[in-house]
């Protein structure tokens, strides 16, 4: 009997599209002002669920307070008020689109989370806006 | 050729964390400030979706009237405004965390909503706060 | 390493509940208040899911602009402050209900964005109000 | 020591901007798409805000059972599921735009909330979408 | 040159509608299930507004970190997953309304934010649901 | 009869907070991670609200594609995808907060809001996280 569960996290950083092989001409023919070489940025909301099965001891899968914490130092400390072209280790040499990032913080937390016995992370999703947002589910 | 539809409804409750057999001391140890002894309570919004083939006459899969109508019956009726450890008959003897209510309340829902022919309940969302939610989608 | 993204898009449009051949009486008996022959109608939030694999060089799956613009000219400017029974030709001796309206978006765009090599449509979700919604994965 | 309380309900309903004495052309010319003669709809979302000094008894300004009633009474009931420019009798021969809109639900608000000895009618905030709304404060 | 600023923090919270002196039926009368002797309860969501002008050094009206202090120390951690009827020092002996409780926070406010030179508080605004909230601006 | 408008539009934005004149220490001491030298940023929610009588032969207050072209001008294009510190003349050797940009899009956008006879600029609001937010009502 799995259940799934999900905790938002908020993180806010700069980024931009570019390729540095790239002339700037290019870079902003592809990406428009998204390459602006000045950097913009986003309030990202980010949703990690994760899976299993609960203890009727506890009724949790996963006490919050230790997934919040995963969370936090797996992927927000590392991320809030962040550049995310220049500051983050693990998304060093990526395009820091919203879908990468969404896979990067996937990798980033699946041993964290699944070094707890019985909990599977299912899925990261990230919002870039309230328009747009990307989900990854694993390999 | 299906559909998933989904209706939300809201309720208000009481809770609190604690196992009768631990005491005061152990319970707040282990669940924090969720165990106090005099209760605290949330906001609940509650997803439930249900798929199935449309009726091309009505064009819809199941009347929301209806719909709404058994959610009521079976979960809103018996858990707004009440303590989920007190007052709740699905609820006796189980820890009253979203990751159970959740899996009761879909329980409480499943032979009513497929009473109806050709609809089939899919899963049950339950969120606690901005930021927690459970989904349980059957056994 | 397939991802899914999500964009979404508004529009506002009217519509009723009713079939030709029953009485004004029967499509009130049946549709309630929504079978108003004066129309009423709602603010729809539509969120469209595609997938397929990133391309590490954009980092993107698709360009948002140009995943919105296939949303825009296959649904958004053919429902936008439009009468869904009357104006959309998509939507021509069907019920104007959320299920339906969302199966039928789903088809209009299909062909659209799968023009795009390996990118696919995963689902279409169409919220009526923040209470009401229908999502269709394909047949 | 004044108390301010607000009240939120919801209804959807269809309109069109139009002028019955210009031509169609002038009318697309001057209301865009708005004045589509096949009308299109919102969901709209109405807040109440009424003032008064608390009763300590009670704890309340007023019931929210009774402010509740009031509304869907002189406005709810008047106007969901209803097309704005043919249904509503107190919108008759005036331009259906939340502007005007705003302030006519004040004036039928005002006399039925005011008949409750302490309580004034501060201001109707009327939200079209998420991004347009009006609010009346009064003559 | 004033410009206001505002501060959301939550808690949640269990409380009743009873009067001691009034008798269970009566009660029930009154306060319908809000009365429930077990309790239910809500998230609070709660708006904290300043007013000065903007040190053009900082460019802030108040440190928004020394603000949350502020609101933290002297209303959420009194009130977070709390009984609003028992454990609340400044709520004894007073009806826990969402219009009473607001105006206790206002006063729990004024005296430590106004203890910054040049800030004042403006008001407190609480929001019980998404469909009620009180606001108070001060005696 | 005066009614107030209120029209939402949004960026996004990098920016920093620093002193040129200070230390990297000072700054990172008195600012926290807001001083990072590589910037972050924000999804900013902009709310103009405009104020005055409505014409009853348009319904209108103004025009929302009016006030939206006025916002979009003035504000939106010199703010969306920038850097607040680097790329905005109107905030040049001023610190990029909340309350100052608020103040200064007030500035901007007074002068051709008011160039619409009986428009006038009631108030701009800014938010710059679901928590954070500053008005300003001019001077």
């Amino acid at each position: 009997m799995i259940i799934h569960v999900t905790r938002r996290e908020t993180f806010n950083a700069a980024h931009r599209m570019y390729r540095e092989e790239w002339s700037a001409e290019k870079n902003e023919k592809i990406f428009g002002k998204c390459a602006n070489p000045n950097w913009h940025g986003h309030n990202y909301n980010l949703f990690v669920t994760v899976k299993g099965e609960v203890s009727y001891t506890s009724g949790y899968l996963i006490g919050l307070k230790q997934l919040k914490a995963i969370i936090q130092e797996h992927a927000i400390e590392k991320l809030d008020h962040k550049n995310l072209n220049l500051d983050v280790d693990f998304m060093k040499g990526k395009m820091a689109t919203t879908e990468l990032l969404c896979m990067e913080i996937f990798n980033q937390l699946k041993t964290p989370v699944e070094a707890n016995k019985g909990i599977f992370l299912h899925s990261v999703r990230l919002h870039e806006t309230e328009n747009n947002s990307a989900e990854y589910f694993g390999g």
